[in-house]
């Protein structure tokens, strides 16, 4: 049976669970999941429409055929310029109970339909999907690892060059480019990080250059046939600032307790306490400004969250980032980032690159 | 006055004028407009919360500091991963009335509010902020016209090299790299189409080599300090098609008849009608299978659209484009797309680069 039609069994059988009758994607990671399609989001209405009877494909007419990974259950719905997709997309709805919506749909769409089906109760398709989202097969587990091995790949070719008196968006723009060259698809910017902007978590990159006795901090991903990578690198350049060995093997440590205490049936929450109690108790706990880590699969951040909130437990297939931090104001910052599988025997980190500490000469 | 604290009273007045509340705007291009913040989507939640009384903003406690152009009128309110956002929004919401929420908003946000809300009412912003954000005024003008020269010349360099038996992915590759080159601060793919595929509106690039007597359409845009640039030119690579060049003049005339009728008070349709009829008259109305055009600023695609049932008047500030086209399958397509400002004389053309036939020897 065609993949992705057994994604969308899986889905509609979840949604039957739940006494939903319908659900409506936009184009977003969700609709790529259950059709194939990586649809940009456009201004121009577009809408997959589940339920027991039908799988139905609402687009702009001029657009037909540029779904290609779409099977042929998809029944395809075109629409011209001059149509209002508002009133179609309507026209698809249930006469009664409950429909689901992908977490993505702009609020303008959801207001409308809410409007002319007020006879309707609506509810966010996340309940259904991420559950079976959240659990990767195989294949999908293969894909993130190449990915991660591909953006590693990049940032080992970027060390073997110049780094001093670069700039950080310089180094981010070298960055993109080897990543596109190792084979993603997209990439963004990533998060170049030097000397105390190393201290800021989501430092946005700056004009400053690079200079000896920096410390470099390197958080990339990329989009590979979907899916995401996503890691982070602390590095020095040459000789490190006073103190900076001990906070970097704090962070190296809470990394490995973290992914220790990983294993199928242990919450999230106590994966990132096992984490964050050895940087709390170094004394640094108010350091650590952010949670441990995310899931990851065709979004960069997708559950389980790994959060001290978050008491779900965790389950075989589950592929998340391990990424304590360690952020010492106007000083530096260190973060240690992997992605690790949960298998049966517990975590298993999808990267290969050394996370020991890395003295790069200069 | 703060250039973004005039925009958000005006935006204030008119939302009183609309007997709303409150309004709250998600990582957009609202938002930005509003703010001066160009802060991305991100699945951890930032909002803009706008009321009579405050202007506040709800962002992820690590990030303060991210949003650089922040004026101090608004009052930022961290939370931490620990924190539940959703639960903070709400308290931020008021006891009565209508609530607007910015376009882009995502439904699970939207939803979550409204279920512990449930007190209130809600509508879309772009009521309000959309006839405040179609009327350009002469700086965002100055920045579109530059991005689009920007691109223009970008495209000028590409012409200059050898594209036989390069594939179009690699062309519209080496035209986000030349765009970048030209100052842009990010840029898309655009549409690069070569022979048959210049009859698909959308055509997805493909790994299809050029060749000698291939037409070659490109249709590229990118951002400039948030604001965006667009356009489309169709080429010949050396000896057209047969029937080519009247099919080109035909696309050409109904460009410069939708350009002439373009004046303020006339409606969107009736522009559209001005350049439709063109290629109605000339036999070819069924392959011209979309609007006439859409506004630009901020977003690439926004009010006022110009299709043929849009009865709404044009204004003086209104930045639209032009881009009729033919597309005959299987054969090759035509789009000849500039943007226009509307001034008190009526429309000018943001463009520089000629749209006359244009064969590139090869």
């Amino acid at each position: 049976m065609n993949f992705y039609k057994k994604r969308r069994e899986q889905f509609s059988a979840a949604m039957a669970d739940k006494g939903v009758s319908s659900a409506i994607f936009s184009p977003s990671s969700d609709f790529l999941y259950l059709t194939g399609s990586s649809r940009p989001s456009s201004q121009r209405i577009a809408a997959l429409i589940l339920s027991s009877e039908r799988a139905a494909l609402l687009i702009p007419d001029f657009e037909k055929g540029n779904d290609s990974n779409l099977d042929d259950e998809i029944e395809v719905i075109p629409y011209s310029d001059s149509d209002n997709a508002i009133d179609i997309l309507s026209s698809l709805l249930p006469s009664k109970g409950c429909v689901a919506v992908g977490h993505e749909m702009h609020a303008d769409i959801l207001l409308s339909l809410q409007h002319r089906a007020s006879y309707l109760t609506w509810c966010c398709a996340d309940t259904i999907l991420e559950p079976i989202r959240r659990r990767k097969d195989s294949w999908e587990i293969q894909l993130i690892e190449t990915a991660q091995h591909m953006a590693e790949r990049a940032l080992c070719r970027l060390l073997s060059e110049p780094l001093i008196g670069h700039t950080e968006r310089e180094i981010a723009s070298r960055l993109a480019e080897l990543r596109l060259q190792e084979g993603f698809d997209s990439v963004g910017n990533g998060i170049v990080a030097s000397g105390p902007n190393t201290a800021l978590p989501h430092h946005i990159n700056s004009d400053r250059p690079l200079s000896k006795g920096d410390i470099l901090m390197v958080d990339i991903g990329g989009t590979y046939r979907g899916y995401r990578a996503d890691f982070t690198r602390t590095f020095v350049l040459g000789t490190p600032p006073e103190g900076f060995s001990d906070i970097y093997h704090i962070v190296l440590s809470a990394h490995m307790a973290g992914k220790a205490a990983a294993q199928s049936g242990v919450s999230a929450a106590e994966v990132d306490h096992a984490a964050r109690q050895i940087i709390e108790r170094a004394g640094y706990g108010s350091y650590f400004t952010h949670r441990l880590g995310h899931g990851i699969g065709l979004d960069v951040h997708e559950p389980p969250f790994i959060t001290s909130s978050n008491r779900a437990p965790l389950e075989i297939g589950n592929v998340f980032s391990c990424e304590p931090g360690i952020y010492l104001p106007g000083r530096f910052g260190v973060r240690i980032e992997d992605l690790l599988v949960l298998e049966e025997n517990g975590a298993r980190s999808l990267n290969t690159l050394s996370k020991d500490l890395q003295i790069i000469p200069v």
